[in-house]
């Protein structure tokens, strides 16, 4: 793991999922931009002195000097590192898990893109909220044809975290407001893209084109807080996505919507062990998380019995799962289990910053619609 | 009454609103448009015969003639006759509560506006939903400032019943959705302007311009069965907005979420007895319908004590208990209590009308923002 | 309508309920225990001078006197004058709706039952909960045979509006506690009957015998402020009844689920919109008010269309609207609708004041299961 | 690990809470009542082959003999092998997880308190439930005084996973009501202890006497399926508890109400992020899981930010912390830390085999109220 060091926000969720079912072992990292604090830490979480390095560089040689060398690298470093990191890890041979965006731009994006493709390693991005079970399964429901041909799609990824005015100031969510720290976009390069990551998992298409209308509702902000997206997709499926950081009495506020000929789907991240489900003419009914006969993408990601709630770590534990599960089957030489094949790929970390710059573009020109794909795929 | 004959969607309702305070009495209708079946529904209702018309002119030319001529003439007709009839009556003399929308241009709408104002004659508009305790609580508490500044407003009307394609070519459902019959819009016309038009009331701020995507889901359809709008208002408020009729899953879907400076407010049609309560940087809260301390605008439009549900007929019912108040202080030539002047009016109708052609305009320009102002408020 | 004067808590339920469909007009009236409050208030009200009178025996004798006399009498004082005026309408030849609890000991029920009987006369008691259409909906499923067999009722009605104790001297509180005043049970004659009258009413069934836990939590107060009660019902069916003031945090808190060998059912006051339906190894599914192909009884009771929210005022008006068609199908000579048959009677009332006297028993014996039967249904 | 073999209901759970934050590592199992299966599942789950036993026995004596011996043993065996193998290992010196019901009889409860106490071992039962964040603020709350003193406990454990009588003689589900399999109780055994530790554990007092109603729904059924179970506490406390098998409808259902002089709380185990705390007087707010300001205890089970479900298996994890807590104070000779003191012991597992035997005595005598404590806290 590189990144990810003491107080962060997001590595213990990694050490959490990763080490879930036993399928990875925590056992190298470059914690901290501070290398002692890096090192001391690692060892802390019980890495062994020489594998808990300094920087990123000293693991990068450590490692490809070691026959038992990780199977894995999470990324978890601030975003504008990403790119660097990754690039050196895939061309070292190594696979890669990366934090979400996964890169700064479009161009960047597709060099990873090409670069994992040619060494042949996995480059994965962490939209970790696709590894719950009922996401998993709405996508196998979509797939299988359940909802018939789907006409529109509604996600949200709206919270109010940042919504005090007084603590706009604060260098903690100062920066993401700040173009020179966190480049074209806030909110939506931040939170939105997960809610159109998750637009795009669960109906399976890519989005094509979009128009945006972005704000800034406090003032002294220069990046968007608040952004309303209106898409296409590539299966015809017309799009609509809100994300917010001011919208006080919201947690989290992560939840899709999916409506197609034959029925509609809702769910939302906070209580994400039901599905709200209503077939066309019929009942809206309640799926819930670990029933008997759902789809085996669903199964395949559940660990407890019904009525047990399953929580953010299990979702993230599910990426890496899928993840074991194709480093294996390149070891083995033998195809990926399909149930097992869905986390998402660099390409969605590439389309993800296509979206950003088209949100951004769009939006300064007043919702003119902009093409959102990135050049490779056009 | 103008409308609202045997088996119509609206008049029960009507009825039932106007009559649940006893401040009104039903005593005068053309409810049909074929003159037999509405005389004698009209007396099967209890009205008697000679007030109990087979059209709309034979009871303006008869109630005229009266001694004690109703009150309040109520128009429940299909939309392209809202224009015609309130004019006429306005212009006898008589108040008028018209159905939404009140016309079907923008023009008919100034008119009417003007010709109330000059035979100082009431004109309401019934966005029934504002009648509310709870919606007229979240005005109140907007309007004292409980949340600061309102930055963002979202709100929506997204059902599901015009979903089923096999289902689409049936009368009953296929008129909305052709221009001819329905006009320049037809989910927005019909459903997305109650929503509009509360964002209005709770903010206590008007719409500036608009920018729209509108999509027909349904192929067949001229216009469309879903809308998102983005807004401004006067009083700088950003505005989002999403309708739709095939959201399989959702029954009706009127909500909205109110964001100031200092808190947030959720508050959703169909569990209208709660409204979600977040003061900034404090915890989500339940307001209850009937609490003690509530406003006076939320206390009188409540009649049952706490955790028994009201419902839509006394939301209905307290447009109509503003209304008497209206009428009782002009024939008492008093002012009229505050807290109950809140019934909708013929401002209202006209501004929804500019509303519904300029996201019929942004729609067809690709999302153009345009003036959604009606030229008298420009 | 005898009580309900100005200020009253039922009193403009009563009206609501019973103006809302145009079924009844309120033409009489004695409001109040002082005689010119009681006239000055009935007059406000819109009564006529000779109709507004100053006490029950002045109404009795002038309306006995009239051609056109009162329909129907509404009975809603205060407790203790429930058996006297009701008996005396009764007996006078009117139709009578009583609130609830019918009498102060099960002999005057049963008498109040005989005297109904032999004139031949309505005597019906305010169970206004049973009026919800879906609560009619959940009889009609139990009695269609959806559920199977019903092997167990689990009914609540616990508040939290007497928790507390710096208000429980209160008169207004303190009356109820007071075993002088309020006979031989609180919460459990105030609220709990309601609940096991929705147990019997959706059951079909009759509670034979019951054990009873009751505790004042207040430690001032002599009667109960929590009970919980078990029981069983002549069709085999268990029943478990839980009732509460002390329970802060719920608004109201009437609920019930119905366990059958073939499904299962829930359903609370608070959203009474909403069923929640489990048939037997299939998925929680939500049966809406209004929806298409429900029973006639819920059917009848529903006056607005699905997604728009009916409330309790509305739940006692199908009681008026029932005791209408009754009064009719009377004065026809024809049998009455029997969708429309579902007002709680006499024999109710009776049944609720044995059950009020054995769990006042069984409380004070340890919780010893005792006969809940009135003697002439034994 | 002694059981939790392949296909077992509860070993993965274990596994996944005692590893998921890499306090303990899974080093020697005993897994299965088959030998052979048990030492080859072992081994494909990672143990050593030495370390993967064939029986308790083997394992006792193998692990006695090592020097770097397990820390902890659980027990996740059938209910029958629970006393003699957490006997035998407290005996020689290990600490034990026993699952629940810790024993078969009370005498044998006492005993595995006594040699606990003798050889200074810890053994932990595993009521789970209470390792989740919110439900530790619950009684951290309690006890801080937030709700005054305690007047009322209402705990549910109802599912509907045994309604169905065609599957009630499958063996899987029929020898839980067969007394000679199952003891003297079937579902209070199983599911109600959890509620009524649950009851225990949050308001911080012990259950002192109980009267209980119990009933099998389904005939062929000697033990019950459903219980409603009335209780006093030493603190004062009222406690009421249902507990049932067959309500359909249900998933899981364990949920806990406390009430008390100056507030309510209320929290279910399916959503289990969300606390609802009404304090005297004020609104219902929600308390969610990860808020700033919480208990200490509270802080100390939560793992990832606000708006991010846990689930069960983080709470499952709580228990296992503390349990790693304990083992290393307990080595490093100093005081546990207090917000980690909270797994439930070997005296909580003896007090709900005594309610349990309460239970079925009172059950079968018609609801007499009788002494639910163990002889040896009398
Ligand atoms: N997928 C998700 O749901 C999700 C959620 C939150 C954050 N994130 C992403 O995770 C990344 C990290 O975010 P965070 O909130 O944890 O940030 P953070 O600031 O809390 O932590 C960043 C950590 O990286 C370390 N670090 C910085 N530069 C380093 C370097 N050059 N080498 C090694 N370590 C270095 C820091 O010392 C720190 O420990 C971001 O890209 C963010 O977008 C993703
Ligand atoms: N405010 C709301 O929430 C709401 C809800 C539903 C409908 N509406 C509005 O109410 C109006 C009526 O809608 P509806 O769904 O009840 O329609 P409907 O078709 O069900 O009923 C219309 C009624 O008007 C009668 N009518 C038609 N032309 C007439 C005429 N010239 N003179 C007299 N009677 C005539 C018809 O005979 C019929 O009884 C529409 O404008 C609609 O937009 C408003
Ligand atoms: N069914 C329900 O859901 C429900 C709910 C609340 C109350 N109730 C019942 O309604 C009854 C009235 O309760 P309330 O809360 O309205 O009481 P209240 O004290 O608020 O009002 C009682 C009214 O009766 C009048 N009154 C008293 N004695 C009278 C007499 N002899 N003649 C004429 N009027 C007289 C009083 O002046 C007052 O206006 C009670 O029996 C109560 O149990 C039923
Ligand atoms: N705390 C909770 O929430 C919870 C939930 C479920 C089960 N449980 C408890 O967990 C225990 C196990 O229940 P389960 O549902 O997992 O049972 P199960 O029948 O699914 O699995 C039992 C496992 O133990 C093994 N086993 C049996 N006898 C053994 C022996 N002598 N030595 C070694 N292994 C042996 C079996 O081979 C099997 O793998 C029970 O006591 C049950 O009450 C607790």
């Amino acid at each position: 793991m590189i990144g990810g060091g003491e107080g962060s926000q997001i590595g213990p969720a990694h050490r959490l999922g990763s080490g879930l079912d036993g399928l990875f072992e925590f056992t190298a990292g470059a914690l901290d931009h501070r290398p002692e604090a890096g090192r001391s830490y690692g060892q802390q979480l019980g890495l062994a002195a020489d594998r808990s390095y300094g920087d990123w560089r000293e693991m990068l040689e450590g490692e490809s000097a070691r026959e038992d060398r990780v199977d894995l690298v999470t990324v978890a470093t601030p975003n504008s590192t990403h790119f660097e990191i990754t690039k050196a890890y895939l061309e070292a041979g190594f696979h890669v898990l990366c934090e979400k965006p996964m890169t700064m731009t479009v161009d960047e994006g597709e060099q990873i893109v090409r670069i994992a493709q040619e060494n042949k390693r996995i480059c994965a991005v962490n939209y970790g909220y696709t590894g719950y079970s009922l996401v998993r399964h709405m996508r196998a429901m979509v797939a299988r044809g359940d909802l018939g041909k789907i006409r529109l799609v509604n996600a949200e990824f709206a919270h109010g975290h940042h919504a005090d005015a007084a603590d706009a100031d604060n260098p903690r969510v100062r920066w993401r407001y700040d173009p020179a720290q966190a480049g074209v976009s806030a909110q939506f390069a931040d939170c939105g893209i997960h809610a159109l990551h998750m637009a795009s998992f669960v109906t399976g298409q890519e989005v094509t084109k979009l128009s945006a209308d972005i704000v800034s509702c406090i003032a002294s902000r220069e990046l968007e807080d608040d952004a309303m997206v209106n898409f296409r997709m590539d299966g015809g499926t017309v799009g609509r996505l809100w994300t917010s950081s001011i919208a006080i009495g919201r947690q989290h506020g992560l939840s899709i919507q999916v409506f197609g000929e034959k029925g509609g789907l809702r769910w939302s991240q906070e209580q994400p062990n039901q599905l709200y489900w209503m077939p066309l003419n019929q009942r809206l009914q309640i799926i819930e998380r670990g029933e008997t006969n759902l789809s085996p993408e669903a199964d395949r990601a559940t660990r407890v019995t019904i009525g047990h709630a399953e929580g953010m770590p299990l979702a993230f534990a599910n990426i890496y799962k899928d993840l074991a599960e194709a480093i294996r089957a390149e070891k083995e030489t033998r195809p990926t289990d399909p149930a097992a094949d869905l986390y998402p790929r660099a390409t969605d970390g590439l389309r993800s910053m296509a979206a950003v710059v088209a949100v951004a573009k769009s939006g300064a020109a007043g919702g003119e619609w902009v093409d959102a794909r990135p050049p490779m795929f056009r």
